[in-house]
């Protein structure tokens, strides 16, 4: 049975999930959610997930939402086929991948979070970018990035020296930032950059940039 | 090898990390940080954790951050003994897991963490409380409660009929919010109210609490 996600490509949660199947090899089916027209606050989308936030995936008769679950379902799942993002032959290292996804979650993603939702989103929706918030919050990712290059320059990937899913993590929401003014935080940093070429020369990064471009 | 926990007990991300190790029954020693004094920012701390923020797990050579990724690695090292926080031998079960340890990452704790802050530890450090913000996060955390009352109306634990991961990591801040004037958000809503009070009585809960009132 073909797994579905329930989303928009452009959506930086979407593109998140979508991005770990196509690291995986794994098929599935894109069912467009019309997000503008509120569609994921109607009751049906609401029935998919209750806080009405896309993405969801089913698979069968299960349902889940939250996209870094969603990533985390399908790298156990098929875990023993393509890359193995969740290092599940390797205790320490299994640790380490879930000690940089709650980085990511917990410090990388609110502070790049506003930068990307004021500067990308805000004009698309005919308001002013805050500058003052993203301001702050480009002060609070400047310290992230700097633990991020200190890291890096230890081992190639956030984990160890192995992709995983704490660094396909960080895709979406970096491919936006990548596109403002301060791109330069992420490649005045030489680990950082060099990390990033890494990972987004990926064939699963290029096909989530590709499906977020094309709309 | 004893687990050693670096933290103090006063701190919600200690508590949780310490609440996992309790539940599960596995013996660990507690190295006092001092928090206040500012060790953690110190090079010796820096090393354990680079964001410099408390807990640390050191568990033989292996040294981890973040408390829901050393919940996680002791629930999985640790999955054929006590209470199965992760239900690894069921998939289905194993994902909504994983789905609503999302929940609380990304929904509950961004609502409940700064009425906490402001009402409990403004005032230990001699500040007066935000009300502003109080009542912001009022509003979202009211919503987050919907959300799980009408969850907890159909399973009896969020992830399903069984005690999670999931569950345990609401016990700090909900501990701290029950001391609050706004513990009716929980006690008025019957069925989070129950949940509440079945997870609340469990062993691991009751260190938890004791640890933090012995300080």
């Amino acid at each position: 049975m073909t797994i579905k996600i329930y989303g928009v490509p452009v959506s930086t949660c979407t593109a998140r999930a979508t991005a770990c199947l196509y690291e995986k090899g794994v098929d599935f089916e894109l069912l467009l959610i019309n997000f503008f027209g509120g569609e994921h606050k109607q009751p049906a989308f609401l029935s998919k997930n209750p806080f009405g936030q896309i993405p969801a995936l089913e698979d069968g008769d299960l349902t889940l939402f939250e996209s870094r679950a969603i990533t985390a379902y399908v790298a156990e799942k098929f875990k023993e086929t393509g890359t193995d993002l969740i290092r599940h032959n390797n205790l320490k290292e299994a640790a380490l991948v879930k000690v940089w996804i709650q980085v990511e979650s917990q410090s990388f993603d609110p502070a790049i979070t506003p930068i990307v939702l004021e500067y990308v989103l805000a004009p698309m929706k005919g308001k002013t970018a805050d500058q003052a918030v993203i301001d702050a919050n480009l002060v609070k990712l400047e310290k992230v990035l700097d633990v991020y290059e200190s890291r890096l320059s230890s081992t190639k990937y956030l984990a160890g020296d192995f992709y995983s899913l704490a660094d396909l993590h960080h895709y979406p929401y970096t491919h936006y930032f990548m596109t403002t003014p301060w791109a330069p935080l992420v490649n005045d940093r030489p680990h950082v950059k060099a990390w990033w070429e890494d990972i987004s020369s990926r064939p699963s990064y290029k096909k989530m940039a590709e499906a977020i471009t094309s709309g």
